[in-house]
Parts: structure tokens; sequence; C-alpha cells
């Protein structure tokens, strides 16, 4: 071969390598973003004492998550930490500081998904297990099964080893007087409150490793009756990752994201249809609004980009980014 | 206009027209399918009683569906007509002649979906409603939710007057038995045995109007523990009917189910990259034994057009279509 020959060929092979790289974020990014519910969540009615507590509580759970992300720790562990700390934190309505069901108990719900391998956890209404989202994990991890419900899950969660608190232990004033004004009004009215409906916590991470995770914690709706559930532990409504495509968690109405399958929507319209994360997420909360549904949702695909969509004043939002770099934001402007 | 000139256009409009009745089925065409289960179900393993018991069962659902589909009924009544049929007949694992729990007890799964509105409704884990499939429509039409559990579900079942029976009713000495063999056995050997696992009754159907639903029902998995929740109330997993696309009911490894998003799955598959019903019904069958799961389900598209897929031995399943037809099979050949 002559250098005639074979220069153009090595010019053919680097911009065929090119191709590539450009087409393929670097390996090794990291990526977090949580949500910690979406609602009437204006500056009207926030107080600037408020505001700087969600935004500490926000970036407390994204420091966390971000230095297992950056130690290379896995995106499983990135989001569990994350969600524990939304949980313990009584500003959320997830663990303590759930919301009251019309019984005037605590029935907490949560999911949680691992993108590399499908496999997946839930629990739901669940009223003596401190962290939902880790018993979520365990019935992931340490059970043949993907959900459990009441008792039974509190069964498993004593024998799995996970932390049983009093029932006592999730109440907060905050919450209880929610239920009293839910119960002197009538339930339509109080479905129709959103800052009622949306309370819930979630996390999605990508780690060095590639793989993506995600998961979901919830108190429900307040006055919650019939044992209902809402989208929170159902994979493919509340929560979904899959390392082809994204990493989601949803904030809303639970019927209409049950109904919408929202999550797996998602990823199945990046899939399917080619849209990018942004365009995916865009798109179904459109379809939920369609329906008269609201809410939001937190979406990470597998090369970092993420988007957080929502249809409601305003989500309490955030990420970390490889960079270090933390962003958090409340409202809609 | 001249007939030399008019000719012409008639001749276009008429092959204009015919071209869109090509496109689009007759409007008034009704089909319903149905399926008792999934498993190992080989003809080494069948009496001829046997085989006759299930087929007459499974006619009599057919026919009574068919029946209200033809008088011009709604697809939602014809499946839950079909359901409650086969929840009450002690050959299925489903109302009547459940599995047990490991704690000796019957716990019933149910959901509907409404294709045209989108509604469903779906109660786990109930242990005194004759039929949970009547009861998953209660909690779709008459309850602001999707999804009930436990108690809950029961308590809303009394007040919505649905038919609550003494947990003795479900009770058969063939479940009885084989609890008993499974708690023999450990539990992971009882998970490899599919005749425990899949048993579940579904229905789908296309109404005269053009509405399709769908509907499940089961008693889960023999010997179950801690409250665990399969796909069948899980709309998207177990269940799924969207006007647009499809209905879908599964019968098969739960877990599988919902990690695949299967039901809400094959819908994507058609409307995102315009798969037939037989095409993407084989493709998520595929993906859940990708996975290492197993089991079948039925789907019936807008236009009348079925598939039955399955990755088991057997399927108990029949369709019943317009022109009077029932067709009933069993095994896989």
């Amino acid at each position: 071969m002559t250098r005639r020959q074979w220069l153009p060929a090595l010019l053919l092979l680097l911009l065929a390598s090119s191709c590539t790289s450009a087409q393929e974020e670097p390996a090794g990014n990291y990526v977090l973003v949580i949500h910690g519910g979406a609602g009437t969540i204006t500056r009207n009615n926030m107080t600037a004492d408020m505001e700087a507590a969600y935004t500490a509580a926000l970036e407390s759970s994204l420091k966390k998550g971000y230095a297992i992300l950056q130690s290379g720790g896995s995106s499983l562990d990135a989001v569990e930490a994350c969600i524990r700390m939304l949980e313990d934190d009584s500003l959320f309505n997830a663990g303590k500081g759930a919301v009251f069901t019309h019984d005037g108990s605590n029935e907490l719900d949560a999911s949680v998904m691992d993108g590399k391998t499908l496999a997946a956890g839930a629990v739901a209404g669940v009223r003596t297990v401190r962290n939902p989202i880790t018993l979520a994990r365990a019935v992931m991890e340490k059970s043949p099964h993907v959900m459990m419900a009441g008792r039974g899950a509190e069964q498993f969660a004593k024998e799995a080893g996970i932390e049983i608190v009093d029932t006592a232990y999730f109440r907060t004033e905050k919450s209880w007087k929610g239920l009293q004004r839910a119960l002197q009004q009538d339930s339509l009215k109080a479905l129709a409150n959103p800052d009622t409906k949306f309370g819930t916590v979630g996390c999605v991470a990508l780690d060095k490793q590639g793989n993506l995770a995600a998961g979901t914690s919830t108190g429900g709706m307040t006055n919650k009756k019939f044992g209902r559930i809402g989208d929170s532990p159902v994979i493919g409504a509340g929560t979904y990752a899959n390392n082809n495509t994204v990493a989601v968690s949803g904030t809303g109405w639970g019927e209409f994201y049950i109904r919408n399958v929202v999550a797996y929507d998602l990823s199945a319209l990046m899939e399917y249809k080619g849209l990018s994360v942004q365009e995916a997420g865009k798109t179904v909360i459109k379809k939920v609004g369609d329906l008269g549904g609201n809410g939001g949702l937190i979406a990470l695909d597998k090369n970092g980009n993420m988007a957080m969509p929502f249809n409601t004043e305003g989500m309490y939002r955030g990420s970390a980014t490889k960079d270090g770099r933390i962003g958090i934001l409340i409202y809609k402007d």
C-alpha cells in the first residue's frame, strides 16, 4: 500500500472513531436527580424559612448521593441513600412526616428498580418500617418477589432485619392537622386539593459503571381510605429503570400515573420512537394532563441527560452532576 | 360536467371508499378471547375427563360473553361476566378454587380496564369477596381510586354492596392438598413448579361499539408469603386496554410480568413501532423468556385481530368471533 492509498483509509478510520465517540458519552459520567413532590407550590404560599429548609434538605440528600457516585458506588446505593434521607426528614410526605390515612394511621409505599438487571422491589401499605425504600430494596434482593403489601410485607421486613419503629414515629403535627382539615371537607374536595396528593420523594441515578437506578417513596394521599395504593409502588407507573433507556421516578395524582403507565411509557417512547428524554418526559406529562391528572417526574437517560417536567405550580427538585454542580429548583419560573 | 368527466371522478370516489374499508374493519365487529392459565399442561398429565371439564368450562364462559356482545352489550360487561363464571368454577385458580397462601388462606387479586376511557380498577389480597373482578370494576366505577388492597378493599366491597362470602367458600381439596405438597418442598422448588404459579383467568373483548376491555383474576401462587402481589392486579403488567391499540390479559410468572410491564409493552410496540398484535405478542413473551420467566397472554386489537402467545407447555384458551365460531385450545400443538 502506498502512502497515497493508506492516508485516506486512515482518515476514514479516524472519522469513524470520532463519530462513535460523538454518539456515546464518555464512560464514567455520573448524575443524580431527586424530587420531593409536586403540587401547588408557589412563592405566595411559601415563607423564606420554609424555602430555606426545603432547599437545605434537598441539598443534603444530593450531597450524600453524589459522594457515593463520586467514590464509584452504585446508582442503587445512591438512590437508596438519597431517599432514606428524605424519608427521615419530616418535611416530606414519605417515612417520618407521612400524611395520615382516613383511619388516622400512616401507610407507606415505596419501590426501587435496577436498570442493569431489570430487578425491582416494591412495598405497599406498611406501617412500622422506618425506611420503606430499604424494605423495597430487600424485597428486590432478598426475596423471589417484586411486590409485597401490608402485614405480610412487615413480616418480611422483620425476617430481613429491616429497622422497625413504633407507628408513633411517623407522626407530625403538620400531617395530623392535614388529616383533620381533610376530614372536615368532603372527600372530593380533598381530592381536588393537590397539596394533599403529591407528596412523594424520588431519586434517579447514573453511576460510573453506566448503571441506572430509580426509586420512589411516599405516604400517599391524606385521608386515603380502603387500602388505596397509588403509583409509587407500581413498577412501570411511578418507578422504572432500564440501562438501555432511562430511569424515572414520578410524583403526581397516582391514579392517572397508573392508568397511563407513565414511567414505562417514557422509556417506551425513547426506545420505540427514538424520542429524547426531554421530549418523552414532556409527552407523558401531557398525556397525564389530557386525562385530567397532574404531577411531575424526574428522568435520567443512559447518557446522563435529565428531564424534570411537571404540570403543577411547582416541584421540589434538584440534581448533582459529575462536575460537582448542585442545582435546586422549586417553582415553575 | 359531461358523462366523460364525472365517470372517472365516480370511479376514483369508489376506489377511495373501498381503500378506506380495506384498512378499517367494518364497524360492528365483536370478538371475545379468554384464558384459564398457562403452565405445564400436557396431554401426558391430563385425563380425558379433565380435558372435557376444562373445555366445557371455557365454552360456557365464552358463550356467556358472546351472548352479551351479540346483543349489543359492552365489552366491559362481557369481560366481567366471563371472568365471574371462571371465578365461580373451582377448576381455575381464581375465586372459588383459588390456591392457598403459606398461612392457609386464599388471597385474591383482580383488575379490569376500559379501553374507551382508560379507566381502571384493581384489588389485591382480598379474602372474602366472592368475585374479585366485580370488586375491581366497582373500584373503577364507584371510587376515585384505581387500586385497593387487603382489609381496606374488603371494607369498600361492603360499602359498594359487593357479595361477601365466608373465607371457607373458596376452599377446595385440590388447592388445600397443593399447599400441603408445597409446604413439604422448599420454597425454591415450589417456585420452579409452574403448575403452582400460573393459575389465572382473563378475558379481553371488543364490542359492537368498537370498545375494548380487559380483565384478569387470580388466587396467585400456592404457598405465597408476605402479602406478595403478582402482576394480575397491576395495570400495565397483567392487564391493559386502550381503544387505540389493544386489550391484554396475562397469565404467567407474575414477577417477570411486572418487571417487563408486559401488557402495556405490547400496546406500546403496536402504537410506537407499528407492530401487529401477533408480532407484539410474540415479542413481549420472548422478553419474559429472555429474563428467565414464562407464561402467556391473550391480546385483541381494535380491529378484532387476536393473539394468544405463550412459552409454557400449554395454556387454557378460547375465542368467540362474530360468526358464532367458538374455538378452544389447551396444548401447544
